[in-house]
C-alpha cells in the first residue's frame, strides 16, 4: 500500500503548497482522493500515470478539495482516454460537471459514471475481489465523507488455509482511512479502528480550538486523540492552515497523545 | 501600458506551461483577461495584488479559458475582499459559478455582478473617464470574444488643446487587441486596426492548417497575415499546442509576413 501525497495545505493553494489530493496505490488499483485545483499538475510532477486513475473519491464540495476534478475530466479527454471512469462524491458534483461539459460543448470520448453518496451511514462504495471502499460520514460544515480502504482475503487463497493461517493473513490486510475535513467527532472511532494508516484533519492548532470548533476542523491534538481512541497503527496530519509558517509544532502537540505520527507534505511518500 | 503573460500554453496545463490567463495595466485598471487553471497561483507567483482586479474578461467556456475562475472567486472571499468584482464572460458563466457557491454554501462576502455576453456584434462592455472595452466577436467552435482595450482622450485636456494636439494626444492613446481562439478571420480586422498590440491565437505551425482548420484556431503564419492586414504596431502570438517543444519556428513563419512579432511566454512582461 503506498500513498503520495499531492497536497494537503487548506482553502487555498500556492506555488508550493497544493490543496488536497492524493493517491492510493492499494493492490493493482490507483485510486485518486480528493482533487484541488491543479492536481492535474501535481500528477504530472509526481509522474503518475493519468490512464491507471480509474475511481476518484471526492470528500466534499468545498474548492480546495475540487475545484481541480472538471480540468482532469477535460485533459483525459485531450490525452484519448476510451476507458471507464468512476466518480464518488456528494449529490451535486455531476451536475457541476455535466454543465460544465454542455457549456464548453466538449463531451468526454470515455464514460464517465457518478455515483452521488447522500447518506449519512457508512456504506461500501466500491468493491471487486481485492478491495473494498466505504465511506466514513464526516461531521464538517456541508455533506462531507471520508473513506476506508481495505484489501480483502484473496479467496481462492482462503479455501485452501487454516484457521491459523486466516488470522495471520487478516493481520497483513492493509487498511487506510482518510479523514478530512471534520470537527472532532468519535463516532468514526469503530470505523476506524486499528487501520493501518489514519489521515486526519490537522487545520489548527490547540491555541486556535475555538476556530477549529467554528469552521468545523479538528487540531493537532483532537486527531492524536482519535488516533488513540482508535488504537491506529500510524497518523498522518494535514490541511493545515496557511496561517503556520512552521509545522513542528503540529508534530510536538500531537506526540502528546499519540507517538506514532508524522506531518504530510506535497510529494511525500507514505509505504506500509 | 503593461501586458503581463500569465500563461499560454493550449488545451492543457504543466508545471511550466500554464493555460491563458493574462494581466493588464492600462490606466489605474488591472484587467484580468481569461483565468486557466491555476490563475491564482500564477498571480502569486507574479506578485500580482490579488485587490486590484476588479474586472475579469472571459473569451469563451472552453477549460483552459475559465477553470481558475472558481477557484480566484472563493480566494477573494478567503482574503477578505469586500469591493464588488465585475465578470465578463459567455451566457451560462453566472450559472457554472453560482451553482459551485451553492453547493459548497459559502457564498462571496463581495458583490459579483456578471456581464454576460451573447451578441455577435461588438459591444462597449466596459468604460469609464479614461479606458474602454469592447468585445471582438471571434470564429471558434463555440461562442467567443476577443477584447479591445483603448485608453481615452481626457475630457478636461480636451477642453483645452488644439486640434494638432489633438492628433498627437490620440496618436499616445494605448490600445491593446486580445484575439483568441479563433480561426483565421478578417472580419475582425477593422476593429483592431492600427492597434498598438495585438495578442492572436498561433495554436499551429502552417505544417498543421488543415488542423488549424478544423478545430477553430490559426497558425502562426495566418496570425501574422492579419497582423499587417490591419497594420498593427506589434503582434504576440500565443495559446501554442502541446506538440511543439521548440517554438521558433512560430517566430520565423510569421516574420515572413509580418516583423514587428514576439512569442508569448509564462511570465513575459510587454510594456508600451
Amino acid at each position: 500500500m503506498k500513498l503520495s501525497i499531492l497536497g494537503c495545505r487548506s482553502a487555498t493553494p500556492s506555488e508550493n503548497h497544493h490543496t488536497t489530493s492524493q493517491v492510493l496505490e492499494l493492490k493493482n488499483h490507483l485510486f485518486l482522493i480528493d482533487c484541488g485545483e491543479g492536481t492535474q499538475i501535481q500528477l504530472r510532477n509526481h509522474k503518475i500515470k493519468f490512464s491507471r486513475i480509474k475511481h476518484i473519491f471526492i470528500s466534499h464540495l468545498h474548492g480546495d478539495h475540487f475545484y481541480g476534478l472538471i480540468g482532469l475530466i477535460s485533459t483525459f479527454r485531450l490525452l484519448g482516454r476510451t476507458s471507464d471512469l468512476y466518480i464518488y462524491g456528494p449529490k451535486g458534483i455531476k451536475e457541476i460537471i455535466t454543465l460544465q461539459l454542455k457549456l464548453a460543448n466538449s463531451w468526454t470520448n470515455y464514460s464517465l459514471f457518478f455515483h452521488e453518496l447522500e447518506s449519512n451511514i457508512s456504506q461500501v462504495i466500491f468493491e471487486d475481489d481485492e478491495v473494498s471502499v466505504s465511506t466514513i460520514p464526516l461531521d464538517h460544515r456541508i455533506y462531507t465523507n471520508g473513506f476506508l480502504f481495505k484489501e480483502k482475503h484473496n479467496q481462492k487463497r482462503l479455501n485452501r488455509i487454516t484457521t491459523n493461517d486466516l488470522k495471520i493473513e487478516s493481520d497483513s490486510l492493509k487498511t487506510y482511512a482518510f479523514c478530512s475535513d471534520t470537527a472532532y467527532n468519535e463516532n468514526i472511532i469503530p470505523l476506524i479502528k486499528s487501520v493501518d494508516l489514519l489521515y486526519h484533519d490537522a487545520t489548527f492548532l490547540d491555541l486556535h480550538k475555538n476556530l477549529a470548533k467554528r469552521t468545523k476542523h479538528s487540531t493537532a491534538k483532537q486527531a492524536a486523540k482519535i488516533a488513540k481512541l482508535a488504537e491506529v497503527k500510524k497518523l498522518v496530519l494535514g490541511h493545515f492552515s496557511s496561517r503556520y509558517k512552521d509545522k513542528k509544532q503540529f508534530l510536538s502537540e500531537s506526540k502528546l497523545l499519540f507517538h506514532e505520527v508524522e506531518l504530510a507534505s506535497d510529494g511525500k511518500v507514505i509505504e506500509i
